[in-house]
């Protein structure tokens, strides 16, 4: 059985736009029929997640909901957000509505356990997400070990999602500092790096240093994919 | 007054989804919540437009309808819908829905008036959104001369949109095609390239031929930014 889709966006809206691309991507579709009905709320009035959690920002849920009403009253049957930091709102929202909402931590600590079994992943976020803790509970759920850079490599990680990436500066001179905070999270016994912030998949997708990652936003596409029953392109796991 | 946004997408998903990042990209705003409100309904379930005026395909009207209908129950107070050849139902669609639908034809038409007086533009789009008329409609009505390509040069044209943008296939080796194309509609009379088809942006970004080019769904994404009472990103107009 085929399923609509619902997108609770805007948390940011370039996020929104990078995921929904994604899907349609990693859909394995012939035409325009071929893919999945998506209703997509980008709801640009939620309050910012990490200003709630870090210093007692106005609470996002009540408009996290009322997307998410919108969604289903279009006949979502099932959720995913674009936002790591949101999922640590996760829980609460799905209390309050019926339909599921798929959990982006889950879903790629979940790869993290498949692809890469017995190794160290670098969660590699913000400052907020790390904060909530919502990456550390679903790696330790699936037996995933990881480390996360310390206060100094956070500082490098920070700059580079919030002065280069957001702030729409060019990438290429940021390939050094990049490569030599990857080496050095390798040499702290990394083996591979958890992209847990919407902007990094840009970052590490245009600079072509080796990783190897894992792409959160990715793996929500495909998860999306396959639980509204279609297929992933050739290729694709 | 700040307006809310609706997309009525899936003709196709991927038009909808580079629609909708152009929109965030083209906006004035410092964070998530100084982006546009924007709802969408890809709803794939539209039948083939061109299949519908060209060969007596399924009507697209009434899954158009439902999809605009969501879109109002969500509070879009405009819709904006990313498909050329759907612009051929627009007057009917308006007639059974209140809110505002933005011509993306018309808008199209109005930049060539406005940037190019006087000169003469060549319609770049699929066979089947010329059988509508819909451009050398919007473009008589502002008074701007146009030429379309005779049938060879619109066979390499639907050569590159079908097997080479929409198939994935490299874009490369397909330079000297386009380059030759548009130096002979040159000759013919043209002074600028109406990319009235959602696929021609990404080739002719990629290939970086000169044109000079309006991009119709580029236009759209501004007249919606400036509809909803956003301001454009500096450097745009």
């Amino acid at each position: 059985m085929k399923k609509r889709l619902g997108i609770l966006g805007g948390m940011g809206p370039m996020a929104t736009a990078d995921l929904y691309r994604k899907i349609v991507e990693l859909t394995d579709a012939d035409n325009d029929n071929g893919h999945i009905r998506t209703i997509i709320d980008s709801n640009t009035a939620i309050p910012d997640r990490t200003g709630a959690i870090l210093s007692g920002g106005a609470d996002p849920l009540p408009e996290m909901l009322s997307a998410a009403k919108n969604l289903i009253s279009c006949g979502a049957e099932c959720i995913i957000m674009p936002c790591n930091t949101a999922h640590f709102f996760l829980p609460e929202l799905q209390r309050q509505i019926s339909v599921p909402v798929l959990d982006m931590t889950k879903i790629a600590a979940q790869t993290c356990a498949e692809l890469y079994p017995g190794k160290t992943a670098a969660i590699l976020a913000t400052r907020g997400t790390l904060a909530t803790g919502v990456y550390a509970r679903a790696l330790d759920e699936c037996g995933v070990s990881y480390i996360v850079p310390d206060d100094e490599e956070q500082g490098i990680l920070m700059h580079l999602i919030y002065d280069v990436v957001k702030a729409s500066k060019p990438l290429t001179p940021e390939k050094e500092l990049w490569k030599s905070l990857l080496d050095g999270l390798r040499e702290k016994g990394a083996d591979y790096f958890l992209l847990a912030c919407t902007e990094l998949p840009i970052l590490s997708g245009y600079l072509a240093v080796p990783g190897p990652f894992v792409d959160c936003t990715e793996e929500l596409a495909k998860a999306a994919i396959k639980y509204c029953g279609y297929k992933l392109k050739e290729g694709c796991w």
